[in-house]
């Protein structure tokens, strides 16, 4: 039985060693997601909502974007192992997996910890 | 005289408070510059180098794809604010900038506070 469970993945800090190319693989895909500033904005006001999750009409005063767009950056994030979906009634509530946001800040931490001559 | 330190930016974890357009933006394009599999391999290989720098010569080895190739990609680096260069000689040689990388992590960092129901 395989093992998979998204944005659980442990790797060690970037400081620590070389990053394999299939760690490179799947972080640099959530680091995608988080590189539109719309998405980060979108993903802070579900990480930040009371509960940790979040539904577009709860979100969408915000941000500077149509209704439609916010459901779409929001489906980029979800794809991304970055938030979970579930429907409720007539609303879709997105939740942010700690794991997954656990594992990239994992990544690049302990980078204070390097003696660096700039 | 303006203080400009590349990559000081302070920003509370996503999970404390909504971000804000102008921290988005910047962030944003820090993981932009994280999103390519190469150049976060490039950026463990610096970061995990002896004293934290590396030259071309040095971690050239650790990925497959050609010298010029490298160059591009720390350069990409370099202009994200993620790592300062300095030319000593015939090499240019790579630095991690630790408060860069700080940053980021601790944007993403907090998130296995909240609790969430997924």
């Amino acid at each position: 039985m395989s093992k998979r469970e998204s944005g659980s993945c442990q790797v060690a800090p970037l400081v620590a060693q070389p990053l394999s190319l299939e760690a490179a693989v799947e972080m640099a895909a959530k680091f995608k997601a988080l590189s539109d500033p719309v998405r980060l904005q979108l993903l802070s006001l579900v990480a930040s909502h009371a509960g940790g999750e979040a539904c577009v009409c709860d979100i969408s005063a915000g941000v500077e974007v149509s209704q439609p767009t916010v459901s779409h950056h929001l489906k980029v994030l979800r794809d991304a192992g970055l938030l979970t979906s579930q429907r409720r009634a007539s609303w879709v509530y997105y939740a942010v997996v700690p794991e997954a946001l656990a594992a990239l800040s994992g990544l690049l931490n302990g980078a204070d910890v390097v003696g660096v001559s700039a």
